[in-house]
């Protein structure tokens, strides 16, 4: 409950910028700072709490607590003088709003975000070092583009001199690196002669091509090295306390042994809501040999055994057949469910999916197709109709059962959102376009059921949305440096650009609003709206230039020369450096979760669930869903592929040196 | 030499691209196929001698030599076929000109090509189904934007119609993905209503960014779990030989060993022109403790031991010490000596190179710039010769002392060129922009140097130097897929677009000679020398093609739609699948060369040669190079963070299962 309240301030917080000038929303003064006082107040709030609980000296040796004082401080002064100066009627520029996204990573509950922060910061001294080196190959490409290209009076497509001010063939260079100006910035040269491809090409290959990819290796390896070294001391703590714990509970001289009695009362207490089942299943794998007891080895796993979701299900009779036994039992209830089990079942309804989409793909003004969406709406209800009385309701809502969740929202939202536009439509008193884009919305969505049926499609996607939570992490990372561009750009360029709605009789829409723009490609592009006049403009922006196409052009004709650097700031920051970790995970999380085989304790639990298919009679285990937890995830990325639980475990076992084939020369 | 002359007979096949219509340079047909067949016959007799000197049943089992007569059969009578069109004045297609890179492939000596391209076939199947995957993406989200924006009436910026055509959508979003149309396509819905930003921000989040990233995920895994089952075999059967020879070398009886005669004679046999001491050195390594024989296991690492590049330098004496060793000796010429070896005299040299750098951006025809150039290329000559002056020269120029062979050779070079283009000048007699542009080069390549004083600089570019030949792999690669697109393309494209030179009076300039393109955007930005019209501007365009952006553009104007397909399969071919190896080959090389440490060999092998630095008096062993071969470069990268190498002698050591702290069930 304090967790979400803490996050709520925190949002309500960052939101006000919705509010403040330039707003979206324009509220009073006094209004927002009402609400930023109570949001810093309850930070401290919390704060203060937290000192109280905590030992003074592990407090204020943490620094996000102390990051959090001075956030909070630099946060009252700041509208104080904001106030003051306000009032007396000068210039203020409100810049502690740079600082709130900080909370988000300082608060306790931001682990992974302050994890993701940190490996970005050991991964700095290495990206700056190949950053030098690599603006040092832009500066002496440019010098040579300068001595080559500048005295050929070339020009460019607008007329400008081609090449000949130092500064300005920098900055283009940089930009093709982006390759955002290719192939235009080489066209004057190769125009005039051939030969002049050779050097962009040359420049292409080792700038965009080669640098990028070292910088992407860089990132990759040092996030990977600092996670797993992380990782390698969560594992090496987990070790020490369960080996810790045996030590405590071992009986029995020469090999000491935990009893069974012992290690089912510490599974009791450290997971009170397990079920008997999963219990005894986890004391089987361990006890493999059933002995009654287990030694060190098996004993130090239970915690990795825990960490495995186990999903148990138990294998009910369906509702109908308690209530109408006669009925559900008879031939021809009996063949109903044996024909929606049957595997053409499935393949009818891709079937149908896939007619669907033809339809939908028609002109929904058609009143066959419009009437055609009704029957389709009705086979698909039957679907899951015919299901429900098929399987168990429990079972086919069980939480793991994403797709039956899924088809039965978008299905039942679409049948209302139907429902809904017809009785609009028929009464003709209203007709809403966006109840229509709902509907047309859901009925896309529908399509994508089609994927579930087929299996490596399925396998992919699943992929995809178990590494979707740990993806969320990087939502907030890009949400907070865009945070702080957004503020920062907002101060120095909101109001430079106008956009003038299309039926604007204003002659200032043809170059929003900016005489410096006009006749210029930006305002005949149409890219008045890309601007920095409220926040939510300004995260779509921030969000064109990440993609980094035409960032040049959005920029060049915005405002002074040297907005430039914010720019190249930004595409440093962002492109270069979160992207690059956004791929490094991706590439890493995906390759452990899809193409790595399951590790050995997951197999070995999943061999136990087999074996034992006829001993655990009223429950059924699923096969396994994978870890639950961040760290299990993060714990098996770092251990598959490497001999990091060897090392871990290198204490307890001495003979493991041999299997190492190097000879050491002492 | 033969190998070389089978290259030679290759490029001038491929080289008949720039005579053959569409050509460059137009050569009459007869001329063309006149040579092309003596380097079918060429190829005919290469591969004839192979199968006398091969078993005929390994020959033919060989996929690659039916590959090579194949493509000699269709290339003849392609030929036959368009000679005889030609003849009776008919249409005619080369289409065997597809076929030549193919070659390139096939020769046995493009063993790293073929093993390149197996990796991709072998990743092809999990490509193809994420491709599908992808694809199924863009419909959805296709479909999706023509059912909510398709009826709002909106316009592009050329005034078309927006979205209303799925098709055009498709392509549209396709183009999208690979942010070449960013932010133009988004920009009418975003005008229209800020909500559809969401939908391209999803659309992009999902597909650029997730979709490409797990497409490089795939590429990875796959290219090194393939790249590593194939060393794995190479290592294998290494270790297996050498197995084999310690069972014949072998004496004594309960623990076999090799006797140092017996190693050595060994050793001379397989490298003859091994130096004494190195061979020495490696049987210090070996006999770590100095018994005079070696086990198995010292013994099966010899390969490896010869494969690590050891450097051997005779310390000799400067040969003016031994032709006037009293001026040599003399106080004066000591100082210099010492000065020279000095870090400030390197230091000295980097503040010259940053201070000529000032130079060279001024304008060379202010006489001062034009003098100081003279003073700065007699300092660079002085700095050579004081090099040499206090190294002895043949060390200097030692094969892996880079940097000294690059200073020489630009600094001479640009003497010449300097004192050529001064007495061209001079005499009036001809300017040539061309010795002009060289002198220029020149002088911005010796800024470079500056490069090699900073430590961690030099560390990066040394290892791009390193893993440089394999990238060269990567240039044939492209190479063949850029000769086959061209060779298609030049076939369908040829003479759709006109260049016409900046003076030409021609009206057709303005739209390429091509009445379609009037006023687009394609004329607009001056594209026209983008085309098919002869393979040298076929590959421009190809390049440009991957770097991606305005490829759009570059094709929509061109010709008719349907030459999407042919731009698409590009994009997927040359952008998904080959820069995606690209990039994973860097991120693996660079990673392992820059980043790991050194492996056990290499560290025992330098720790000896610390040891015994007193031993081996006139020799001078330098830090080891790394690997020479390919091969070593590749088993170091599969070696490392793998155990490999472990599984590969386990055989050999049963004692190792101990190191798996997992427990199986069985």
């Amino acid at each position: 409950m304090l967790h979400v309240l803490v996050y709520v301030f925190i949002l309500v917080d960052l939101a006000l910028a919705l509010f403040e000038e330039p707003a979206l929303i324009p509220l009073p003064v006094w209004a927002t700072s009402m609400i930023e006082l109570i949001c810093l107040v309850a930070f401290a709030v919390r704060l203060a709490h937290f000192a109280k609980v905590v030992p003074r000296r592990i407090f204020l040796r943490d620094p996000k607590n102390i990051c959090i004082i001075v956030i909070i401080t630099l946060c009252l002064l700041d509208m104080i003088i904001y106030g003051a100066l306000k009032v007396s009627g000068n210039y203020a520029v409100r810049w502690s709003r740079v600082l709130r996204p900080l909370l988000l990573v300082n608060v306790t509950e931001g682990r992974q975000l302050r994890r993701a922060f940190r490996s970005i910061r050991n991964a700095l001294p290495q990206i700056l070092v190949l950053f030098f080196l690599f603006m040092f190959s832009v500066l002496i490409f440019s010098l040579m583009a300068l001595k080559l290209m500048g005295k050929r009076n070339l020009e460019t497509i607008e007329g400008a001199p081609y090449f000949t001010n130092y500064l300005d063939i920098v900055f283009d260079l940089y930009v093709l690196v982006t390759t955002a100006n290719s192939p235009d910035i080489m066209m004057p040269a190769y125009n005039y002669s051939s030969f002049f491809a050779l050097f962009f090409i040359l420049y292409i290959v080792i700038n965009t091509y080669t640098f990028m990819s070292v910088f992407l290796a860089v990132v990759y390896n040092n996030y990977k090295k600092y996670l797993k070294e992380e990782v390698r001391q969560l594992v090496r703590a987990k070790r020490q306390k369960m080996c810790h714990a045996f030590s405590l509970l071992k009986e029995g001289g020469e090999e000491p042994v935990v009893s069974k009695a012992h290690w089912n009362r510490l599974v009791r207490l450290v997971q009170p809501d397990i079920t008997n089942a999963h219990r005894e299943l986890l004391w089987n794998v361990s006890d493999h040999h059933n002995r009654g007891h287990i030694g060190k080895v098996a004993f130090v796993q239970l915690a990795d055994l825990l960490n495995i979701q186990v999903i148990t299900l138990k294998s009910r009779a369906h509702p109908l057949h308690t209530w109408i036994p006669a009925i559900y039992e008879s031939a021809v209830s009996k063949l109903i469910c044996r024909m929606v089990r049957h595997r053409m079942f499935v393949y009818l309804y891709d079937a149908i999916i896939l007619v669907n989409a033809v339809f939908i793909g028609l002109d929904e003004e058609d009143p066959v197709v419009s009437s055609a969406e009704w029957f389709f709406l009705t086979l698909y209800v039957l679907e899951i109709l015919l299901k429900l009385y098929t399987f168990e309701p429990r079972t086919f809502f069980a939480r793991h059962h994403f797709w039956n969740w899924f088809d039965t929202i978008i299905i039942v939202s679409a049948l209302l959102a139907t429902v809904i536009n017809a009785a609009l439509k028929s009464c003709k008193c209203y007709t809403s376009r966006q109840i229509l884009d709902i509907v047309f919305i859901l009925r896309v969505l529908r399509l994508i059921r089609v994927v579930d049926s087929i299996q490596r499609f399925r396998a992919i996607i699943n992929t995809l949305i178990k590494i979707g939570p740990l993806m969320l992490t990087f939502g907030q990372l890009i949400l907070v440096v865009y945070y702080i561009f957004a503020m920062v750009g907002m101060e120095l360029f909101k109001g430079k650009v106008q956009f003038f709605s299309a039926d604007s009789p204003d002659p200032a829409r043809e170059y929003c609003g900016n005489a410096l723009l006009k006749d210029t490609l930006f305002a005949r592009n149409n890219y008045c709206k890309n601007n920095f006049n409220d926040v939510v403009s300004s995260f779509v922006l921030l969000l064109e230039l990440t993609v980094v196409n035409q960032w040049h052009d959005i920029l060049r004709d915005v405002t002074h020369v040297s907005a430039r650097i914010f720019f190249v700031l930004f595409h440093i920051v962002v492109v270069i450096i979160i992207m690059n970790i956004f791929v490094a995970f991706i590439l890493e999380a995906f390759i452990i979760e899809y193409i790595v085989e399951k590790n050995d304790l997951q197999t070995s639990l999943e061999k136990k669930i087999e074996e034992l298919n006829l001993c655990v009679e009223h429950l059924l285990f699923s096969s396994l869903a994978g870890y639950s937890t961040m760290d299990g995830l993060l714990q098996r990325m770092f251990e598959t592929g490497t001999d990091l639980s060897a090392e871990v475990i290198a204490d307890t076992s001495e003979d493991m040196n041999f299997s190492n084939p190097s000879f050491s020369p002492a």
